[in-house]
């Protein structure tokens, strides 16, 4: 199958040019190399070394046995966006080209204006170009389920039913996202179902958990085709902030009491999860949603399972809990649903102990990389726009 | 009061600045003239003249007896926005400050890019200026009933008690817009609810119904003081066009069966309501929904109800049936609430008739401006991205 990549040089992106490329997929993809940008203007670097893309693009040839359609330019141009696709003529396009940061999108007005701009704008001009040039092109456009917030019910798969003063309905779930970037995934998902009932666009959207994992099987021992990996405030998700904090000896982060709870995947089940969803397309005007994550867990169970790893490769990881910077509860309910990958045949890992001392590994030997960034490894971005560095709080277990 | 209008030389922010100055509030506006520009931009002119702003400043300080406090500037250049909300310090801020029209950003590509990030980013930079200048201002935001779309159940003020699988939340009511225009007022309405939650903002979100009338009775005869009035494709809604079209003998453009259901209210019902808005504000952190129009019809009986009104000022008023150029329902369930309003004081003025023969010996000394623009009055732009002017259709009464 003929798949586009819009974000090709990123942490998921990159990953995904290679699983699909092993599996036999025809992938072609576009990047402007803004999160390298980004991570440096925050101050910090990737913990696994992250290659030019000449390199990467040369590995990726000797891997695979041929050339990786790639061409820079941005969502934003949307001429380059039409041409391209034009060209290529995508059967799938995986949406994977946005900023992605809640803490980033919340540093000042121009980060968040940036942020929404960029991301709602680019998507749309995705849509449209799909409508000008592709239109039975499938679209998986990532989501995240930090578009539903933190209800008191639980979060179905996009769309409920709905019985209102006697009257029924089959609606979009409510969202309330809880960052600027957040919403803007919320936007988009809005744009999107639009475009699917209006021009007949088909499309998956994927309300993702947050990933971890330092690598996938098809990527091997060379570097030049690892991933990325970021411990930052604003690009390193939990799990991975926790493992690059580990190596270094570093206490895990915890923000407020970590009872904050989330659904979490390795990056192999997003690959898997992706997969699933470009290979069993949707008919031409579905808007469906896929939740997509293998477990929900708190944070603070999280960083429990990264202390159990550490233990089993022989270091010592303490918990630290600090004042959190954003404005989210700290313990409330939370139950998703995520039976559509299952059906179609999504197998979990289902083991984060064994995935992160594989991280470990893959970390230990960079661990000088993350030494040199650990005066930015505890928050200072807050959610009231202020700029003030957490401090550590004292957590009484209940 | 001090209220900041952003907007204040289009439609409905030129008569609120007269409603709200002879009630005695302090009143201070930015405009950066884009919808004069829109209209020019597509094809047509405003059916009553529209003077230069130094024009109606001048009959403004003359009729209220002080210099209106206004400033050229766009609320995308934030360090204008944000400079002259710290110099006025308002107590209430009106945002009318958008690209109003579905067509509009329907166009193409380049217009939908244009719509949202004009008014997501704009409306994103009013919320920024407001944390930071004015935290304590009341923002009354300018939204759609469009927003929501025609559900099959009855649609609340914003938010609705939702039970699902045994447990419940009061929960957003879901939006299901139509244009890339009504999606930037659903996203307008995410990030304001976001921003009252976080920063503790205070706002009341409007869900406006169609708008129609040429006048308030504080602009008396002065026409320096009088309203813009647009009957174009995309800038007239549906009574303006008829009115204008009824002068010139075209007949009524309905789309389709017309049995489309909107609120509607009278340009100087939606004054008042959105003067109580002002002089009732929500707490700190609240973020309110009114449901704002006087009451609902079909457009085919808004129709009926200008051929009266014609026929009762002896003018003869034809209606023609036309292919719709929008993809929407064109007869389906429609039962919004509008409470709020009632319940602080507002006072429907229930006779479109009456409010038609006005505005059609408002419009009749102009006949011949209108006359000059006959040929726009069929609509051509689609839902589909394509230009084509549509066609007239049989419709059996049901």
């Amino acid at each position: 199958m003929r798949v586009f990549i819009a974000g090709i040089d990123g942490y998921l992106g990159w990953s995904l040019a290679q699983y699909l490329s092993a599996r036999g997929h025809e992938v072609a993809g576009a990047d402007t190399f803004f999160r390298r940008a980004w991570v440096e203007e925050v101050g910090s670097v990737s913990a696994l070394p992250v290659y030019s893309i000449d390199e990467r693009l040369n590995a990726f040839a000797e891997r695979y046995g041929k050339p990786l359609n790639f061409r820079s330019g941005s969502l934003m141009d949307y001429e380059f966006l039409a041409g391209y696709l034009a060209d290529f003529q995508p059967e799938s396009i995986v949406h994977l080209g946005e900023m992605p940061s809640a803490p980033y999108s919340m540093i000042d007005q121009q980060h968040a204006a940036f942020t929404q701009q960029n991301n709602v704008v680019g998507s749309l001009n995705l849509l449209w170009a799909m409508h000008e040039t592709c239109p039975d092109a499938h679209l998986v456009k990532l989501g995240t389920m930090g578009e539903y917030g933190t209800p008191n019910v639980d979060i179905p798969e996009g769309f409920f039913e709905v019985e209102f003063r006697g009257r029924k309905d089959y609606m979009p779930f409510p969202r309330q996202a809880n960052s600027f970037y957040h919403l803007t995934k919320v936007h988009d998902t809005n744009n999107t179902m639009f475009a699917c009932k209006t021009w007949g666009l088909r499309s998956t959207d994927i309300m993702q958990g947050v990933v971890f994992g330092t690598r996938i099987d098809e990527m091997g021992d060379d570097p030049r085709l690892c991933s990325r990996l970021d411990f930052d405030q604003c690009f390193g998700t939990a799990i991975n902030r926790f493992a690059c904090q580990t190596v270094i000896g570093h206490p895990l982060t915890v923000y407020g009491k970590g009872g904050q709870t989330r659904g979490f995947l390795p990056l192999r089940d997003s690959m898997q999860c992706l997969t699933i969803a470009i290979e069993h397309e949707p008919q031409a005007g579905e808007y469906r949603v896929f939740n997509q994550f293998e477990e929900c867990y708190t944070v603070e169970e999280l960083a429990q399972k990264v202390q159990q790893a550490a233990n089993e490769v022989g270091i010592d990881a303490d918990i630290a809990y600090y004042d959190n910077p954003r404005t989210e509860r700290d313990t409330h309910y939370y139950n998703p649903d995520r039976q559509h990958l299952i059906d179609l045949g999504y197998v979990p890992t289902h083991n984060v102990v064994a995935e992160v001392k594989i991280m470990l590994q893959d970390l230990l030997p960079h661990r000088e990389r993350i030494m040199e960034k650990r005066d930015i490894l505890v928050p200072d971005i807050r959610w009231n726009g202020a700029r003030r560095r957490s401090e550590l709080i004292t957590v009484t277990s209940t």
